[in-house]
């Protein structure tokens, strides 16, 4: 039999991680990286940098292997998204098949907490329920941008007794979700904040929240809306790539 | 000048505990347990144990006090919890007044992450701004219920380019959030999924999630939700108190 971890390694800083993370990843016989091209090298980087600070006294291999990318010209998000994922399947297939002998512990690290945006899991049981190979496999939680963004402006996500949304920069561009007050939008690669110029909101912004580079911005959405933008744009053409997420709070009930 | 550390320690295994808060917890001279009567004594001991686990060669006290408790006949929830979040103001400037010198550091060890449903940063926030004390503080994220629990099903929060909401018990007895197809629901004291019943929808429940007394229950809602009411009304019994979570995700899209 062979065993598969999924390992969520936090949003950023090292220390992110859990000690359950650690006993996992001491565990492996074999890590897959995916290489993304050079936008996300230094995501890699951090991938290994975290093996090797927390592998104590074993054997392993890395095995680094090209992610597809999504089709940014398709006509629709979820097909891209999910064409990707069957080229993905595909490319962890090989991995399990052939860089993962019997007996042998292999393990995926995530970004951030594996529950969140990311489709490793996803994979994963497909590749399970497609009976083509032969594997136990355990899923590790970890640290979200959401959680390390909240820490860091030192606010909670939800009022009292209230919900919060957690969406993607296509969700918030529809307009500020009715019935919550409270909204983390991730993946906006489009300043869709802006939209929500004329609403009553605080916005708690942050990028590549936990590593070195980290830039924090907070205030009412109005008020520091285009001194994100400006920030974001240049850290994104300084860096060659940007990761962002923001929690929006309304301040003043809307009447319906 | 005083320190404070608000740290998230996980959500039930001592294992979800981050490096970053074992970091933290050693360099706390005073650690403030909570103890909320005889249904969470094992929650304070969860916290002793995870403090003498992680805290090495470094002298410390732990000072006990008694948290002030809701009042479960308040006519608004919101109204109870304010008036708690007052009571338990005084408790915590008592504690950073009295049993903190300066220049030392105190930590707040929070359940699972501090950004969700947990009032402790709002708390010291409101300290901090009624300028009665002089103290710097800090949040140190934790790996919540939520992605504990996603990580024992195995399964992604959002369904693909979509956006989850995580509610309440009374959040979700208001029915299914519209536009969203992934809810995640604490504190339900009333079992309100069994309202959901004639939707159709799976539901992903765990109690005790990264415990020894873990309980998990996957499925059609409407074919384990009775399982579901009677695994858990036997579990609280048996234990004297119950601390549970779910997610739910529609199968299908209802039409508007
Ligand atoms: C594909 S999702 C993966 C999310 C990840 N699984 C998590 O739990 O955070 C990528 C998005 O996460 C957010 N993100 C990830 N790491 C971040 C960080 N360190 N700072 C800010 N945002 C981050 C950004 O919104 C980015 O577009
Ligand atoms: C006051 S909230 C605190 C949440 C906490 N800050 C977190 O991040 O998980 C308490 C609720 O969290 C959920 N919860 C906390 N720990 C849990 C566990 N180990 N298993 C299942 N649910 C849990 C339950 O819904 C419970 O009613």
């Amino acid at each position: 039999m062979k065993k598969i971890l999924i390992i969520g390694i936090g949003a950023g800083d090292p220390e992110y991680v859990t000690v359950q993370a650690i006993n996992a990843m001491n565990r492996a016989d074999v890590f897959f990286v995916m290489d993304k091209g050079v936008a996300k090298a230094k995501l890699v980087e951090l991938r290994k940098d975290i093996i090797e600070r927390y592998v104590k006294e074993r054997d392993y291999r890395i095995v680094e292997a090209t992610s597809p990318e999504r089709q940014r010209d398709a006509a629709s998000y979820v097909d891209a998204v999910e064409t990707l994922n069957h080229e993905k399947q595909a490319v962890f297939e090989r991995l399990i098949g052939e860089e993962l002998r019997d007996g042998e512990c292999g393990a995926f690290l995530v970004w951030g907490d594996p529950s969140l945006y990311d489709s490793t899991m996803r994979i994963i049981e497909a590749i399970d329920e497609s009976g083509r190979h032969q594997f136990e496999y355990e899923v590790i939680p970890g640290i979200s941008s959401v959680q390390a963004l909240a820490a860091k402006h030192r606010v909670a996500l939800n009022t009292i007794g209230r919900a919060v949304e957690i969406t993607n920069g296509r969700g918030i561009a529809e307009g500020f979700p009715k019935h919550v007050d409270s909204v983390v939008v991730m993946l906006d690669a489009q300043n869709a904040f802006r939209q929500l110029a004329d609403e009553d909101v605080d916005i708690f912004w942050g990028a590549y929240v936990g590593t070195e580079d980290e830039i924090l911005i907070a205030g009412k959405l109005r008020e520091v809306m285009d001194d994100i933008e400006r920030v974001r744009a240049e850290a994104r053409a300084r860096n060659g790539w940007i990761m962002d997420t923001y929690l929006l709070k309304r301040r003043t009930q809307p009447k319906d």
